[in-house]
C-alpha cells in the first residue's frame, strides 16, 4: 500500500445536499425503525396542524387517518383547520428540508426547524417511491390546490409532478397525504397514546383518529379558548453567544450602539443600556458595524455584571397546574393514587433563550411499587416518547437522591424505583432536542437545574403533605380517645355521684387545644349552555368545564379562649371563583382569604367557595394556610409564607 | 385576536442556511454545554485527523494540545501527520458544514458526515468570536500553507480572512487551532478518557497529549501494522430502500437492467442477477431509467425471494479480540477480574449497510457489587462517551434478563448491577448515529438483535467457563482428598502389616478415572529489533509486541486404561505461532491441533507452544478441547464442536 496523496483524496471531497444527509441518516429524524417511523410521520404532521391553526387563531380540528396495507405500507393522512399553505410556498413547505417560518422567530412553537413534515415525505418517498399529495385551502370563496410532489434529494428541493384545483368542503385548511413504509401492529398503541397525551395537554383541540380497521376515535375539545398566544421576542442579552452577538451587530439597521442594544435585545431599556455601556466602557454613538471583537468582548462581558430584567414570558404558554394534573390523573385511572403535586418554575435563560419548567409528581395508589417510577416528558406541550434515557430530563431526576423521600434507589443515584409518577414540561422558544427527531431534550446545564428544583420542591411538598398528614391523623386519634372515653367517664361518675351530666366541652377544649380545620371537595355537574362556533373561539369562561367545584371548610375552636386568624385557600390559577361566604377580605388568581374575627372556645366556622372553570377532581384538595395565629396551635392548615 | 391568513404567514417563510441550524441548534453537534464541547472539539480533531492518515496510508502520529484561558477560553490545537488537504479545498473541509469525502463512500470510517471539525470552527467563532487558523502541508518539497477562516452561516460557506505560506517542519500533515468556551476544570479527565480509550483500539497510532498546565502524556504506538485498510464497496440488494433503488436507476449509466444490477450493487453476479430478475418477472434488457414504481416494486420484492450472498467485509475493520479484552484489561487494572469473555458476530445487513458487532464482558473482582455495571461503547473504533441511555447498546443490554447470570436487575429489565464491564464495538459503513454528535447508536433492530445476541453468547460462555471451573474444583478436591489421604492409609497400613508400602497409581487411577488436563500461561520479554521508521510502515509481524507468551499444558491419564485423544487449542487470530512441542498435526488462524496417541494409565504428556504479536496479559487463559474420547471423561477441556 503505497501512500495516497492530498491531491488524490480532494477528488472525492464534495458537497453533501441536506436532503441527502437526511435520506442517509433517516434515524436522526426518527424514522430508525418501521415502528417509529409510523409514530414520528403522524407526531410531525399533527404538530404541524396545531402550529398552524394557533399562529392564525384558530381552534384546531385535527383529523388522522392510518390506512395500513398488507405489505407493511402505511399511508398516512393529516388534515387540519388551519389558514392553509399559499400554493407558492407548497413546494417548499412539503418538499424541501430547512426551510419554514418559525426558525426565525423566537417564540415557543412545537415545530423550530423546518424539517419535520418534509421528513415524512422524504421517507415516504425512500420507503414506497410514492409522491406526497398535499391538499390546501386558504380562502373559503375558491379552490383548494392539489399538489402530487416528491423531493429531489440531490438539490434538497422539490419536484411537483402534478397540480390542480378541486373542491374541498373546509373553509380552510391542509391536508397531508404519505405512504410510508412502517410497523402498524407495533405502533398502533403508540400512537393512539401520543394523540391522547397530545389532546390532554392542549384541550382547545378536537383531533380525531381513524384506525385503518375503521374505527374512530374522538378526542373531543374541553376548552373552547385558545392558549394565550406566544409573542415573538427579541433575543435577551444573557446568555447571548458572543459570536451572535457580533452577527446581530453586522445585519442591525442601527447606525450607533446603544439604539442597537434597545432595539435588537429584550428587557434593554434606557438604564440597563447606559448601564451595560458604563460597564464596557464603549461609547454609546459607536458604530456597531465598525467595532473590533474586543470591544464586543467587552460589551458580552458588562452584560454579565449587569442586572438585567428577565426575559418577559409572553413568549412561552406552559400547561399549567390544572391540565398537568389532569394528564397525571389520566395516567392513574382507577389506581387511586395518595396525591398529585405540582412545581412550576419561574422562566429563566439558557444561551439567550427563555424557558420554563413545570413537573408534576403521583404517588402511592396501586401504582406497582417494584418497578422503575414512569417518567412523562412534554416539550412545548407535545409528548416526547422515545429516547427517554438520552434526554436531560431523567438525568436531572437520576441525579437526586430519592431514597429519603421513600423511593428506591441503589447507590442513590438512577431512575428510582416506586409508586409513583414523574411528569416534566419544559416550554421554551428554542428546546435543544439532542437531534432533528425532537425526542430528547440535551443536557444543557440551566435546564437540568431547573427541572431538578422543581423536583425537589415537589419533593419537599411531599414530605410536607406526609407531615401534615401524620400531625393530623395523630390528632384525630387523640381527639376520638377524648370524645368516646371522657363522655363515658363522665357519665359513669355522674351515675355513681348521682349527679347530672357535666358539659364536657370547656375539658375536651382543654385537653386538645387547638384548632381544628378540616374540608371537602365536592362537584356538582351543571347544564351546558349551547355554544355558538366561531372560528375564533374567545366564549364565555365560565363554560370551560361543566362542572362547578364546592370546596367547604369548617374551622373549630378546641382551645379555651377566643381565636382570631387569616384563613387562606389557594385555588388554581385558571379557576373562576363563583359564590364564597362568610365573605373574603381578599381575592386574587391565587388565593382567597378570610379575615376570621373572634371564635368562641367549642365554636366553629363554616366556610364555602365555589370554582368553575375545572374539570370534576382538577381541584380535589384544598391547601390552607393560616396567619395572626400561633401555627402549632392549628391542625390541618400551615402558616402563610406570604403571596 | 382576528384569523391570521395563509397570505401574512407566508412572508414568514424561508430557507434556513444549514449552518444556521447548527449554529442554533448546537448541542445536535454535541456542543450542549461547555464540558462536552470540549471533548466533542477534540473528538472531532482526532478523528478526523486518523481518518486522513489511514486514508492515505500512513501510520498516525496525533498530537492534541489545549490551552486553557482564565476566563473560560480554550485553544484547542489538533494535529496530524496525514496527506494535508489541498489549497482549494481548506475552505470547504474546515468552513462549511456537509461537505467532505467519506459521506458518498461505503466503507468504513469515523467521520461520514462532512459536519465534525467545520462544526468546532463553527463553535468556535460563535462562542469566542475568534477565527479558526488551518495550517496544511501535502507535499515535503512545498512549503505549508495557513488559513485564517471564519464560516458565513447565512450561507453556510467559509470567509477567508488570511492566506500565507508558511514553513513548518512536518513533510505532511494537518494543523487547526480553533478557540472554544469551554469548561477544561470538569472536561480535563474526559478529554484524557477519551484519548487512552482511543489508544488502546487504535494501536497503529502514536497520540501526544499536552495539557494547559505543560503536563505532556504520551500513550504510544504499540502496532506498527495499520488496520486492515476497508475498501469501499457497492450498496447491498438486501435492505436497499425502494426509494434509493428508483434513485440510483436514475444515475446509472448503465442502459440495461442486468447491467445496472451487475454494476451497481455487490454480490451481483450473473446467476443471483439472473435469478432475481425471474422472481420479479423482469426483462433482463429493461432500460433502467424507463422503468415504472411497480417494477421497481417488483424487484424490490424480488430481492428478498433470492439468496443473494452476504456483503463482503472488507469494508469493515472491526477491533477484534485481543484489542477487546486489552480494553477491557486496561479499565480493570488492579481489580483483578475473575474472566474477560468475548463473542463476535458475523457481519450483516441494516437499510443495505454491512455492520458487525463484537462484545467483551469483565467480571468479579474487585469491581463494585451494588453498582450497575459499567457501558464501554465504541463505534467505528471510536469510544462514545455521552449519551449512554439513549444508545440502542443500552437497550439490548437492559432487555437481557441478567438475573440467571447473577447479575442483579429488578424486575428482569433494565440496566443491571454487580461486578461487571460490559464492552461493545459495532463497526459500519454507516453507523446510525441518533444526532450529528455520533454519541449513540440509534435502535434500528437489526443491530440491537445482534449486540443481543452478542451478548448472550457471551453469557453463555460465562455460564460454561464457572461451570467448567466449578467442575474442575470437585475434581480437584478428591484428588486433593485422594493424594493425601490415600498413601497415609497405605503407609499405616504397610506398618500395622510390616509390608512394604504398596503403589497406589492404579488405585488413585481407579478412584478418580478420569483425564486430567491443567496449563499453565507465561510471558517472556524479548528485546526489541530496532524499526527503520518509515511512513508506510509495514514492518516485521513479530516485532508488533515485544513479549513471547508461553502455554503450557499437561495432560494425565488417570483412568485404567490407555487413552488416546485429539487435543485444539484455541488462539487470538492475530498471533503469530512459534515453537510448539510435540509435533501438532494442524495450525490454522484460530487454533492448534494434536492427535495424541496412547497415554498409559497414570502417565501424562507435555504439551509447549509460543505466541508471538501480543502483550502481556492479552493471552492469560488456555481455551482447550478435546475429540475422539468421551468428554465426561475429561477435565479441563471441552467437547470439540468443529471450526
Amino acid at each position: 500500500m503505497g501512500k495516497i496523496t492530498a491531491h488524490e483524496l480532494a477528488k472525492k471531497q464534495k458537497e453533501i445536499s441536506v436532503a441527502e444527509f437526511f435520506e442517509r441518516n433517516k434515524h436522526i429524524l426518527g424514522f430508525g425503525n418501521q415502528t417509529r417511523a409510523l409514530i414520528t410521520s403522524v407526531k410531525e404532521g399533527v404538530d404541524n396542524g396545531l402550529d398552524a391553526c394557533e399562529e392564525a387563531n384558530i381552534l384546531p380540528d385535527i383529523y388522522v387517518e392510518i390506512k395500513n396495507h398488507e405489505d407493511g405500507e402505511c399511508k398516512i393522512i393529516i388534515e387540519d383547520n388551519g389558514p392553509g399553505v399559499v400554493k407558492k410556498q407548497i413546494p417548499h413547505i412539503f418538499g424541501r428540508l430547512l426551510y419554514g417560518s418559525r426558525f426565525h422567530a423566537i417564540r415557543q412553537s412545537r415545530g423550530q426547524q423546518g424539517i419535520g413534515i418534509s421528513a415524512v415525505v422524504l421517507y415516504g418517498q425512500l420507503t414506497t417511491g410514492k409522491h406526497a399529495k398535499i391538499i390546501s385551502k386558504v380562502d373559503e370563496d375558491r379552490p383548494a390546490i392539489i399538489t402530487e410532489l416528491a423531493i429531489d434529494t440531490n438539490k434538497n428541493r422539490a419536484e411537483v409532478i402534478n397540480k390542480d384545483t378541486t373542491h374541498w368542503e373546509k373553509p380552510c385548511g391542509t391536508r397531508v397525504e404519505v405512504s410510508i413504509i412502517a410497523d402498524y401492529k407495533r405502533g398502533k398503541r403508540f400512537v393512539y397514546d401520543y394523540l391522547q397525551s397530545t389532546s390532554i395537554v392542549n384541550p382547545h383541540a378536537q383531533i380525531i383518529y381513524k384506525e385503518p380497521d375503521g374505527t374512530e376515535y374522538i378526542f373531543e375539545r374541553t376548552s373552547e379558548t385558545l392558549p394565550k398566544k406566544s409573542v415573538e421576542i427579541k433575543p435577551h442579552p444573557y446568555g447571548v453567544e458572543l459570536g451572535t452577538l457580533i452577527k446581530m451587530s453586522k445585519h442591525t439597521k442601527s447606525r450607533k450602539l446603544s439604539s442597537f442594544l434597545k432595539t435588537e435585545f429584550s428587557s434593554m431599556g434606557d438604564r440597563t443600556t447606559k448601564s451595560a455601556l458604563e460597564k464596557a466602557n464603549l461609547d454609546k454613538d459607536l458604530n456597531p458595524k465598525e467595532m473590533s471583537r474586543d470591544q464586543f468582548l467587552a460589551l458580552h462581558k458588562a452584560f454579565k455584571k449587569v442586572k438585567i430584567m428577565a426575559p418577559s414570558t409572553d413568549c412561552l404558554s406552559p400547561i399549567g397546574e390544572t391540565l398537568i394534573k389532569r394528564s397525571l390523573k389520566h395516567e392513574t385511572q382507577e389506581i387511586s393514587p395518595e396525591f398529585i403535586i405540582t412545581a412550576s418554575r419561574p422562566a429563566s435563560v439558557y444561551s439567550g433563550n427563555p424557558f420554563q419548567v413545570e413537573v408534576g409528581l403521583v404517588y402511592g395508589g396501586n401504582l406497582p411499587k417494584e418497578e422503575t417510577v414512569k417518567i412523562l416528558r412534554f416539550a412545548n406541550r407535545v409528548p416526547l416518547l422515545y429516547q427517554q434515557g438520552g434526554c436531560v430530563t431523567t438525568q436531572a431526576i437520576s441525579s437526586i437522591d430519592w431514597r429519603r423521600y421513600g423511593l428506591n434507589q441503589p447507590s442513590g443515584k438512577g431512575i428510582p424505583s416506586g409508586p409513583a409518577i414523574f411528569l416534566t414540561h419544559v416550554s421554551s422558544t428554542l428546546i435543544p432536542f439532542t437531534s432533528e427527531s425532537k425526542e430528547a431534550i440535551a443536557d444543557v446545564t440551566e435546564i437540568e437545574n431547573e427541572i431538578k428544583l422543581a423536583f425537589r420542591e415537589c419533593a419537599r411538598k411531599v414530605q410536607h403533605h406526609i407531615h401534615k398528614e401524620v400531625k393530623r391523623a395523630k390528632t384525630r386519634e387523640k381527639f376520638d380517645l377524648i370524645t368516646k372515653i371522657l363522655p363515658e367517664i363522665a357519665k359513669k361518675s355522674a351515675n355513681i355521684l348521682d349527679k347530672p351530666v357535666p358539659s364536657l366541652d370547656p375539658i375536651i377544649t382543654k385537653i386538645m387545644d387547638v384548632v381544628w380545620i378540616e374540608d371537602l371537595i365536592e362537584y356538582e355537574k351543571i347544564k351546558r349552555e349551547p355554544v355558538q362556533t366561531t372560528l375564533v373561539g374567545v366564549t364565555p369562561t365560565d363554560d370551560k368545564g361543566g362542572t362547578i367545584t364546592k370546596s367547604r371548610i369548617m374551622v373549630v375552636n378546641y382551645k379555651q379562649t377566643p381565636q382570631k386568624l387569616n384563613l387562606y385557600a389557594v385555588i388554581p390559577q385558571d379557576a373562576i371563583v363563583g359564590t364564597v361566604t362568610p365573605k373574603p377580605s381578599k381575592i386574587t388568581n391565587n388565593y382567597i382569604k378570610w379575615n376570621l374575627e373572634t371564635i368562641p372556645p367549642a365554636n366553629k366556622i363554616d366556610i364555602n367557595f365555589e370554582l368553575a372553570g375545572l374539570e370534576k377532581g382538577d381541584f380535589d384538595e384544598n391547601d390552607l394556610y393560616i396567619e395572626n395565629i400561633n401555627p402549632t396551635f392549628v391542625i390541618g392548615a400551615d402558616k402563610w409564607e406570604g403571596d
